[in-house]
């Protein structure tokens, strides 16, 4: 919408790795952010909080001020485990609502189909943007070529930063010239680049379907997409949603995002993860049930680490898999895009 | 309900596999069913139209037949490709609801918020049950024992009979005396046994969840469980509902059902199937990437061989892999019960 101007709303949790839709928006959106909502860290500037954030947004403590500084849309920045919509959520969006502030969310909890909410957006004459709603009419995988070379990020875990590392991937191939796509599977992905779909969303019969339809409308912006992963093969919730999304995304290379010392899966911790190279051998073997694809590089997230760590973290993980490993959020993207580059066919 | 008694509706299908939950009712349903509905086979016992079918049930022309025969429920018997509502479905279920009959149905198309279905059941004091309505309140899994041993099918392709090889199965232990409970996760399997749920309806982030919630209700109904299972990891569209139901299952054993002689996936035929010991394997990583399951047999599915060819194919099947293996609806379940029983731990 032009005019807009969003206030993302964290509620306490900006600083946590829940509130990713505030990071995403914040790290990589092209909306205008006026501010955050997070009464923890009010009276900060957001990039105090939020790591590599570019943007210059004051933290806040409240929707009034929100709405002083000119805010018109509170975006819900948080995504809590289960996706749904909590008694002290409802509070602040509907004063929102009373405010006069249209309100943007991803749960799994259809905030439009919402009497009370629905009613307050009626009456303040605002609106309700599902980020989760996806077509009525998904169905299977097409058995076609998608006409484009599609690289999909995937992970040992949840919330490691597979999308961040996507976009990060997709800007340095734009800055090559490269007809490079970044194809959002998940909310902060469609609030940060328009367009997309929450495929965790979708009815389980139609994940690899509703995969099959990004990367063929992705083909329709460029001929390089970066396919955004989500879940992971190692997680007791969510494997589902990411086999289907690996089956349906006939990816020709993967990129595997891991957490730096992480061992276990974080929502559940007493699932423990496997070696670096056995996840790599892990992700290979489940693409070829379908389609055999490699793992072309390791992207690590080395947050929390000082330099010399993270340095020291990227050298081990390039050592016990032979594949090339980096940071690209840290250290930048182009050893890993020179990686998967070359990896591609053609 | 008691003093319910059905008539399965498949409109001139009941001979095709489309009309797999009149087929599954028809052999395994402890519900009373009154007669089949369909004009294609009119006049003969539907023994004589569906293989291995213990039900006397006539097979008649028309709903007004199957009312005067005492039927109170008219349950649609097919499931077809898309799973939407036909505008001939109508017509026959709408007749139904007006004669005062109660209708049941699988359908993805939400029978009950029909306006013009919805109105005639209120005018004829009558129900609409949809099998594929699943709980609002699904989330992820609990990281906790589940009270129970679970046996889970899974399967090389989709229609192949994962669903009959757990209900023979089921019925097997249960002539032992084992306290075993049948675990439905689809529509025909809920219509059999009056309980469970639709996994494929569910939204793709809860698959995992809802198989979790489904065997704790089992653990209520007894100590031996036989989860169904659906798709299957080699499975372009729905590999995703496989994964997340073997994850979310605890399974402590796995029975991998095969059709004979299939080397592709039907539904995709460019998608190979590897030999059936590397399928074995595969099913194995996948359970081990979330807690380790054996494959403690093979359910191969001889329908179309005659009796010397499935026994050199049950034969076949055994020796590639190592393992007991048997077709369970053809020559009893004991050898593979047998062979569970003796993998499960405790």
């Amino acid at each position: 919408m032009s005019g807009e101007r969003l206030a993302v709303l964290t509620g306490g949790q900006l600083a946590e790795s829940y509130a990713k839709t505030a990071h995403g928006v914040l790290r990589y959106g092209t909306r205008e952010v006026v501010c955050v909502i997070d009464p923890v860290h009010a009276g900060r500037p957001a990039v105090d909080v939020v790591p590599f954030c570019a943007s210059p947004a004051p933290v806040v403590a409240d929707v009034a001020t929100a709405r002083d500084l000119g805010a018109t849309t509170v975006l819900l920045g948080v995504a809590p485990l289960g996706g749904r919509l909590t008694a002290a959520w409802r509070e602040t969006l509907l004063a929102a609502l009373r405010m006069g502030l249209h309100v943007e969310a991803g749960l799994h909890t259809d905030l439009g189909a919402d009497p009370e909410l629905a009613a307050a957006a009626r009456a303040a004459g605002v609106g309700i943007r599902d980020l989760r709603a996806v077509p009525a009419d998904l169905g299977v995988p097409l058995a076609e070529p998608v006409g484009a070379q599609v690289v999909h990020t995937v992970g040992s875990d949840c919330a490691i930063g597979k999308m961040s590392v996507v976009l990060e991937l997709d800007r340095a191939a734009r800055a090559r010239g490269l007809g490079s796509v970044f194809v959002a599977t998940g909310q902060t992905g469609v609030a940060i680049s328009g367009w997309g779909m929450a495929v965790d969303h979708v009815i389980s019969d139609f994940v690899a379907g509703a995969a099959d339809r990004l990367v063929r409308e992705g083909a329709d912006r460029g001929d390089l997409l970066w396919l955004e992963g989500q879940g992971s093969i190692y997680h007791p919730a969510y494997s589902g949603v990411t086999l289907g999304l690996l089956h349906g995304s006939s990816a020709d290379a993967l990129v595997l995002c891991h957490r730096a010392g992480r061992t276990a899966v974080f929502d559940y911790p007493g699932t423990a993860l496997p070696p670096l190279p056995e996840i790599v051998r892990g992700y290979e073997q489940a693409a070829g049930w379908v389609r055999p694809a490699r793992v072309a590089a390791v992207a690590l997230n080395t947050a929390g680490l000082d330099d010399a760590a993270a340095r020291r973290a990227v050298d081990d993980a390039a050592a016990e898999t032979g594949l090339v490993a980096d940071d690209v959020v840290r250290f930048g993207a182009a050893r890993v895009l020179d990686a998967v580059l070359a990896a591609l066919p053609g």
